[in-house]
């Protein structure tokens, strides 16, 4: 039975909080944070990643506890996935760890990957004081379109719609500015946050001129490093004054299989593609099987007419009814505007619920109980 | 400033329960609960109205207050409205509280009809001393339906839909059973009892032969005196065999058009209406403008084909959205299998908001600030 100290508790947590700093764009690395204790359990330095050829979170804390005159040595590191061990763009950070003369390190997940596990064993090996496990769930939480893309092969997807009570998109003319309210609207930005690549079909290219960018309450737009690719699928030519074509930042697929379009972006190391597609799209994403997660913002208002938020996709009877797990609902209001969003996870039970992978399983100490309060 | 004692308001609290208790009947009357305190503010009896004939809620609970062997001289009778002044099936209700020697009488809402008004006066001009506007607001929404009914003439119409994600509410081969899950299920029979007729379509009864009864969760039937008019509308013919007919408690109405169908259910002293049709009848209603309020279970789950909740009822472009007011959402769970309710009316801000006479806005005392938490 593995024992975490409080201090090393709070430090995860705060690790944990580094890696989702908002100012790691999305990315094919995974969102990885890092704090070094001292001896007595105090917070020495902390650190994060911050993006694909930027320093690793173990080198990024040790870079800021030299600068601020500590030495490593004798220290625990407390990170949220296990130590690399392989020479990529940057060393390995077992290494890093070593030669500061670290003498623990705590973490949460093992690393998946072939080439960069073993760094756990490396410390050990060394004689560094080695424990996992400790948050393992909320590591996973937040790693998770990394840890779904690199056990699948391909980009975790999340559909993203946003319909009236009866399930319209748009009006029967086409409309559809603001069927959901502001609050709902800057949650969406926030989503976008979360994804590499923003996919969308032709189609709603030509009726919306989206410009697919992440904006914040004020329209501005967000730094040009953290705006994902823009995706735009299908055979149907896109006009060059097109928003979406704003800068480099796009990329123009004349497939519309979902598979195709999924290996197409796997291959550009995409993890999380956000699908904000019209009908069509959803549908052909739908019965292909590769939508994973599904956002919806429900209006709380009435259409009657217009486009559904997905074409059908091969259901003719109520027994075959795709039900989503892991359901979470939030109600986001903003000055009695209310929208619904509605969280939840498509596919078997093993998408569903395993993004801890099975070796992962975290050990039932007294933190991770309350963890699942 | 009308100031109450915190006895008087424990009481009101008592008298709005004993009000709304289950086993009674909605129906013409309004929900009415009464109070008996001493006039050290002890609870010394406690009445309510049990439907159309039997005794008002201060006779019921004088006379429970006579039967545990008190007097009621002296006392305060703290009801949910005004105590009428007319002799209706029973007699009124300022004279026996005037026979009985009741010292003061408090109450939330004037009573606004014009046969049965003019008890707080006639109490006030024989010496006793009468409040009004105590949790006048709860009370409103206790007597939302009568309130309504009395105000326009026709019943309440609140439109009950059950969907998916994706606006559908039965597969493509028109398969629909358990859309939403047993939690959503249950609420919908509890949505039932508050309403004294259930409306449906022909279409409905052909496709789905429903009992439209109330049923508790092992699939009991309530009494027969709490069951509503389940009433059939439409042209075509309803086979001897159909569920809907099972007792005499029901009522084909070859009408469709929804002002004549409500015109004949208020002739019939229809409080509320529960309207349970299908997309052809919900359209309907809500293009007469007839929808005061909405109840939407909505299943996180998708079907991408089948019937949408309501067909085209005459909205063509975004601007004439027909947005829900005064939203309540709430998660129904029941062993991990949710449904989400999201409640909202319909109409006009007067429909919206104005549930309490402008007559009766209640006084600002500490208590009303309470109650708005």
């Amino acid at each position: 039975m593995t024992a975490f100290s409080i201090a090393e508790t709070a430090a995860m947590h705060r690790a944990l909080d580094a890696a989702a700093s908002p100012d790691v764009p999305a990315g094919p690395n995974p969102r990885v944070g890092c704090v070094i204790l001292s001896r007595t359990g105090d917070v020495l330095a902390e650190g994060h990643h911050r993006g694909a050829g930027t320093a690793h979170a173990e080198v990024d804390a040790l870079k800021n506890l030299a600068a601020s005159g500590f030495s490593a040595r004798g220290t625990t590191a407390v990170v949220t996935l296990e130590p690399c061990n392989h020479q990529g763009r940057t060393g390995p950070c077992s290494q890093a760890l070593l030669d500061a003369g670290v003498a623990k390190v705590v973490y949460a997940l093992d690393d998946p990957t072939a080439q960069a596990r073993g760094g756990a064993a490396a410390l050990a090996a060394a004689g560094v004081r080695v424990q996992r496990g400790l948050c393992a769930e909320q590591a996973a939480r937040l790693m998770r379109p990394w840890l779904f893309a690199v056990r699948t092969g391909r980009p975790m997807v999340t559909w993203k719609l946003a319909a009236t009570l009866d399930g319209r998109i748009a009006a029967a003319d086409a409309t559809s500015r603001w069927i959901t309210p502001p609050a709902a609207r800057h949650d969406a930005h926030r989503l976008r946050r979360d994804c590499d690549a923003i996919v969308v079909g032709t189609g709603t290219v030509l009726a919306d001129d989206p410009a697919l960018t992440i904006r914040d309450e004020t329209d501005e737009p967000a730094p040009a490093r953290l705006q994902p690719l823009r995706v735009v699928v299908g055979s149907r030519p896109v006009p060059p004054t097109a928003r979406v074509l704003a800068d480099d930042n796009h990329l123009l697929l004349s497939e519309r299989d979902p598979h195709a379009v999924l290996n197409a972006l796997a291959a550009r190391e995409i993890r999380h593609v956000l699908l904000e597609g019209g009908p069509t799209l959803a549908a052909a994403f739908l019965r292909a099987g590769v939508i994973d997660e599904v956002v919806a913002y429900i209006a709380p208002a009435l259409l009657g007419a217009g486009p559904a938020a997905t074409a059908d996709f091969g259901v003719s009877t109520i027994a075959d009814i795709l039900r989503l797990g892991q359901v979470h609902v939030e109600v986001l209001d903003a000055g009695g505007d209310p929208a619904i969003r509605v969280t939840g996870d498509l596919g078997g039970t093993d998408r569903a619920t395993t993004t801890v992978p099975s070796s992962m399983t975290p050990p039932t100490t007294p933190q991770h109980a309350e963890e699942n309060h």
